[in-house]
């Protein structure tokens, strides 16, 4: 993966892209990068902070509104689970099934975190799993009625406690599996196959790109929400290049709320 | 679950059913049964032999169906994996896979079933699983372009060896986990769900139910497609009602070929 650059053109020879203009690209982690223009996109200074090219009117929004709306399906007055909620695509994915008229319940890794998802963007239930002993506990206490959409970024135990909880006919969104990406050595997990049957479970997962057909659709639409006011966001932003790979390592391990970005001059 | 029969009516006080027709139902293990008529369905033993009422025209023959053709959507040229490949269900997916312009693979448990898949079902390619070491070379080495679709009825470590021999964009219908089924406590497994993103694979799980609305264009096509020779079947009949217990377990160890019937008395 390339690191994602939203920043200033300082220098063009190609036409299509004049000085001082906004894009957004894959330029990867460097303070000034070169392009030939045909991987950059502008952005428009005017329709919101340039920042949120790279979280909510950016990849992060993209892939919320994709994977909720379109693998996910929700359907008024169902039970959205979002796993790493309190992140960049999980914030946004229990906004938009609140705007979807979903009840919306989030699974986060601090006290903070849970505030704001509860406070700030008006999830209907969420917990800490850090202070959590038995998530399915949990889960069967905060999601009574049961889950119809669990969209996870996480993966591991966390996703293990989810099945039993799940509904007749519930979909799911394999968005990330954070929890296992640092492993040497992948750990077993109970085997959650029979519960597809028992529960007919429609699973997917996915990546943005593979809705690239449809991004001036999603865009379109979470702009206007955006300015409606029916979505809010939050970025955790640490200044300085030099920084990058510890606010990279920090996201990893749950640090941030929100995109996790780092400026790396004054734009 | 209800052990279903096909049999005759030899007593009737509704007018609905006439005496010596031939009706399939769901009236359990026993030697003559009694039902209201409502569960019971007439079979015509013109069409086929009214056995098939229970296997390649009955639920096994439209679990394949709409499985296989509804779940996973096969195209041409793509390879279609099936394990339990010579039961009920598993024979009949492999050849729907065929009618369908696919690669049909498909995993058993005796060289015997093998011969059948490859010999008599017309199979690409199949292998005994029992005498198989390593699964995963063994798939590398049948698919070496990978796998499309996966029908899956038996789980555990046949599945787990599967994953990574899956494509881009597979589907995989979740229909049968014959080999957790026995397990008291449910034994651990390594964790797919991280494959899921990187091949954006779909899964859903299944029960025949789920199509009750369509059971009539699924006979309808079944019908035809054995009428013209292009589906085969065969069945493990054992005799005498008190062996049904033996049957039931003989056919989850494997025993069977085809649908596991027991024949009660001389229709």
């Amino acid at each position: 993966m390339t690191g994602r650059i939203v920043g200033e053109v300082v220098k063009s020879k190609n036409l299509s892209f004049q000085e001082g203009e906004i894009v957004r690209g894959n330029l990867g982690w460097q303070e000034y990068g070169i392009s030939t223009g045909e991987e950059l996109v502008k952005v428009n200074p005017d329709i919101a902070p340039i920042s949120t090219a790279l979280g909510i009117l950016g990849m992060p929004g993209l892939t919320a509104y994709f994977g909720l709306l379109d693998i996910c399906q929700p359907k008024a007055e169902e039970t959205v689970l979002v796993s790493g909620a309190a992140g960049a695509v999980g914030s946004i994915v229990g906004q938009l099934a609140k705007i979807e008229g979903c009840r919306a319940v989030g699974i986060a890794g601090t006290d903070e975190k849970i505030s704001y998802l509860l406070d700030d963007l008006g999830f209907d239930a969420a917990f800490n799993y850090k202070k959590t002993e038995n998530y399915r506990h949990k889960l069967k206490e905060l999601v009574p009625e049961g889950t119809d959409v669990y969209f996870d970024n996480v993966g591991g135990e966390i996703t293990d406690a989810v099945f039993p909880n799940l509904n007749l006919r519930a979909r799911i969104a394999i968005c990330g599996q954070i929890s296992q990406y640092n492993l040497v050595e992948p750990e077993p997990g109970p085997r959650l196959f029979p519960y597809f049957i028992v529960k007919r479970i429609r699973m997917q997962g996915f990546l943005v790109f593979d809705f690239i057909d449809r991004y001036q659709e999603g865009l379109r639409q979470m702009t206007k929400w955006l300015r409606e006011g029916k979505l809010k966001y939050r970025e955790t932003i640490v200044n300085g290049f030099e920084n990058t790979p510890t606010a990279f390592i920090d996201m990893l391990k749950g640090g941030n709320i929100g995109k996790q970005l780092v400026k790396v001059s004054g734009l």
